[in-house]
């Protein structure tokens, strides 16, 4: 398989440390209100009504929505549903913005800057640009080309991320490898003639992370940082 | 007003030298022909058909095309007209991929550092996205953000280009800044609430250029330079 000239880049979990991050961040958050609660069960609440309310997106039951907007009705359910409400305008807005300030992995920026020198780097995340943009600022992300979910007015894993993507970059899928610590992410891609690369990341999910963090398809490539797939691009 | 929180760039002429650089290229080709022929006055009239295209575009007379195919269409008549053609698909592409590999100013890549670390940067050219990838890795620029044409699917000076990158920034237009050579392009993105920066180029059009490198309006900043902006920007 040739060298790809992009290699795009899931960025939850894949690059970010959004558990770590977000769990840091309700804590402070919880500390300056004296509200005590499980914020790492919170955290992952969160989390966890991301899928589905992107595939309420994805099969039309709604308009097409930002993900800043999905975590906010998610937030306010989950607050609820926690005794740590009701959260004003603010607060809320407050608490979704963490989702734009996420903590990279140790690896990341080294190992990026290394695969830009091959090939065309950029993320392929069901973030917007804007929290992209916000999320390469705040890590130092060099990113040659960015996309966001908004470009495409789809979610992955619909084809119309991956291929729009090899389209505004003019390049055939095969010239394309998507770098995820997800293997749904993966076999997505490898359906729609990407090369892909698996990126383990076994604290993503703390302690309940398990299985999620092997590899379970014939990737192209598979890493335990973004530092060895620079490596083994031979970047 | 405000230090703007992103800075756009106009690219053709504002960042790079387009004539400068294609005459050198399209020189290089016909020195590889041994054919003869007024360069300069070729890149020009290359250039002179881009507004006229593009309007073509933008009236709807034909439907949403990159600018690489514009510059095809155009370079195939003027190659007839100028008694250097017939050109085969493969002089075409060659020749229509000068436009990815044109030179910046000596400014540009120092003024874009300075200016990133105050503001968000990006491109805001009527160039595709493939060809704005393909000119920040030939020169350096570090943007933070990448815009193309294609992403809006229109051309300057339709509001939905500038209002377009404001909304995928998620920003207020008076928040954001498009810089550029042309006071054409200037107008527009003022009569839409951006802040402006008018930056001289006065070798843009050759000795031809006169007036043009002038600026005439109520501009923001008007500057000699990216780094002379990034210096007024207090960058």
């Amino acid at each position: 398989m040739a060298t790809p000239r992009a290699v795009l880049f899931d960025v939850f979990g894949t690059l970010v440390d959004w558990r770590g991050s977000v769990i840091a961040g309700l804590s402070a958050f919880g500390a300056a209100r004296a509200i005590t609660a499980d914020w790492a069960e919170i955290a992952d609440s969160w989390r966890r009504a991301y899928r589905p309310s992107m595939d309420r997106v994805r099969r039309g039951a709604v308009p097409w929505t930002l993900l800043d907007d999905l975590h906010r009705d998610a937030l306010m359910d989950i607050a609820r549903r926690h005794g740590i409400g009701p959260l004003d305008d603010e607060d809320c807005t407050q608490l979704v913005q963490l989702w734009h300030r996420l903590v990279s992995w140790p690896d990341v920026v080294s190992g990026l800057d290394r695969i830009k020198r091959i090939a065309i780097i950029g993320p392929l995340s069901n973030g917007h640009l804007a929290l992209q943009v916000a999320l390469a600022k705040r890590n130092g992300f060099a990113w040659d080309v960015t996309f966001g979910s908004d470009l495409f007015r789809h979610y992955k894993p619909d084809p119309e991320v991956y291929l729009g993507a090899c389209d505004l970059l003019a390049l055939p899928p095969d010239q394309v490898m998507l770098a995820a610590a997800h293997n749904d992410d993966l076999a997505a891609a490898a359906s729609f003639g990407l090369q892909t690369a698996f990126i383990a990341r076994p604290a993503e999910h703390g302690p309940a992370t398990g299985d999620r963090a092997k590899p379970s398809g014939p990737w192209t490539f598979i890493a335990s940082s973004v530092d060895d797939l620079a490596a083994q691009l031979g970047a």
